[in-house]
């Protein structure tokens, strides 16, 4: 078996399931083109992957089918909003467009969203802007998700914490894409399916130390995914954690203080506009300038080469349309099961 | 000697020290006052003791005296400021004050400037926003400088990168302050100057092998300071110094590409007022919450507490403002020792 497809029958698949599912038809065409587009860039684990997760949300209402944001703040280059638990993919195409259009008025524009359901891959989100020329931050934090401990502690009180930038790097954007915790939530749960452990320390057990092993996050009292820069300078990631908590849960007004008990997404979107600063020409000279220095530095021994974040996803991409988007066993199962049990005709 | 000093009695000294060197006094009051402000906050590496390095550099016109900074774009909500290789900490106080009067009218602001001379210690700026209620974000690079290699490479290419936030927390200001290698050019200075190594492998040598040594910087060809998060996950890091190099150097229109050959300060500052946003109340009600939740953690095996970015400058901060603002032997030494050479008087 192959599992490779063409964009549009991925496209169609994801749609007809989500549809089925009761998404409204004009929101499940913008959630299937983007997972798509995720699955384009190698990041299946963010792409039509995520179907089979998405259904029993909608089934629940825990996302919301149908109707569209509440704009809580309007003041031109800073706004908030309230989502909903709309699905992540369509709320965030609208937050982008008016973030896009509010960066070419005033220069740049900010936008904290409480109650999202799940954005997805932030890259495919930033992408977005930046092959507009833009340069777009996204980052996000769940206010009922405790998984990292702050430096120094034991217990869990953060989320990971994800953010990204992209932004126009000359052939192709610049997609920087991480977290503030060295591993994920989702990392952890495959190695506890999987039986595995991590190859390296990267997380605490209640007591404060380190360890290879994921069920830590099962035990009783909980262990905890360690910060970037672990037990050795761990206050680096405790910083990143802090500064996406303040960015997503502070300026949209709503966060831990709520203690809700539902997952939600809460999101920070910035976008800025380089005419509006140095130029558009200088912006991409100078990137391009700073990426040759990285790409053509001389490797460590046994690696082949240096590369700039978004190298890889702009490959894999043009791979994807070149020759059909590819699906890993796993992911293909999981979906195939999914349109059988939803009598949902697969390509 | 208890090297306790008053704050009248330091700033005083280090205005005639800046003003004797030949720095406009308008320009040596502002210098002084944050130089001694980064004193009480007990962050002593950066505050009196920068005077005998600031000193030769106003001598040999490396830091411009008089005069003031271009503009070079200024939309509004965002602009750009050439520095003029004026003095950092009086050109960040000019920024910042703009920044803050444009984030009370557009919500947000951002000021990317390129050709700085010394900005000090990040926070000592940040403070000076968040103590005004609202979100400051400053990052600097050198496009001269090269000491960090990008991840999996091994050539000096990039700076440190420092980046700080500075929020309203509640009872004091919150003060994220990093950088995105794990350890700092001056810390390597410091202990090849007193012969000793890292206590954990930071360096990278030539070859891309960790090392304590901090002598691989001088070596042909060169070592590096590796990027946060270190070989087990220092692509972390890597991507951390791209967002700096970018928001500092590409959004200026200035920096590697013009392959600089003098040391200087590219900066980017972005504030933000949490009214325009989800409000100050709701603000600083979701920061206390995270904060109390982190300071409340149980801590790890042989830590006392775990502490919120800002809490020890605030406690320092008090402590000198009731006590004297305290100098560490090594600073007074080279202190009075250089007001003994321009012949001005100690306190």
């Amino acid at each position: 078996m192959q599992n490779t497809f063409s964009r549009e029958d991925l496209c169609d698949l994801a749609r007809s399931l989500l549809t089925k599912g009761g998404l409204a038809p004009e929101k499940a065409e913008v959630v299937a083109e983007l997972l798509i587009r995720t699955d384009e860039m190698g990041v299946t684990t963010h792409g039509i992957s995520m179907v089979p997760y998405y259904l029993p949300e909608l089934a629940s209402g825990n996302m919301t089918s149908e109707g569209t944001h509440e704009v809580v703040r309007d003041t031109g280059a800073t706004m908030v909003w309230d989502g909903n638990y709309l699905p992540g993919h369509w709320l965030m195409t609208q937050a982008l467009d008016t973030c896009m259009d509010r960066a070419r008025t005033y220069g740049m524009a900010g936008l904290a969203m409480r109650r999202s359901h799940h954005i997805g891959c932030l890259s495919t989100l930033t992408r977005i802007a930046a092959e507009q020329g833009l340069v777009c931050y996204i980052a996000t934090s769940d206010p009922s998700g405790k998984w990292v401990a702050p430096y120094g502690g034991t217990e869990p009180t953060l989320t990971p914490n994800p953010w990204a930038v992209g932004y126009p790097g000359g052939e192709h954007p610049v997609l920087i894409d991480t977290c503030a915790s060295i591993t994920t939530v989702s990392k952890v749960r495959e190695h506890i399916n999987s039986g595995t452990r991590f190859e390296h320390p990267w997380m605490l057990d209640a007591r404060g130390r380190p360890t290879t092993d994921p069920t830590v996050v099962n035990a009783d009292p909980p262990g905890t995914l360690l910060p970037v820069g672990g037990i050795d300078h761990g206050h680096k990631g405790y910083a990143m954690a802090l500064h996406v908590e303040m960015q997503t849960q502070a300026l949209s007004g709503h966060g831990r203080a709520d203690a809700p008990s539902r997952w939600g997404g809460n999101v920070f979107i910035q976008v800025m506009d380089p005419e509006a600063f140095g130029g558009a020409d200088a912006f991409v000279e100078q990137v391009a300038a700073v990426n040759a220095l990285c790409r053509e530095n001389r490797p460590a021994e046994g690696l082949d080469r240096v590369r700039v974040p978004g190298d890889g996803a702009h490959a894999r991409l043009a791979s994807s349309r070149a020759e059909g988007v590819r699906l890993p066993d796993e992911v293909w199962r999981r979906v195939s099961a999914c349109a059988r049990e939803m009598d949902v005709a697969l390509p």
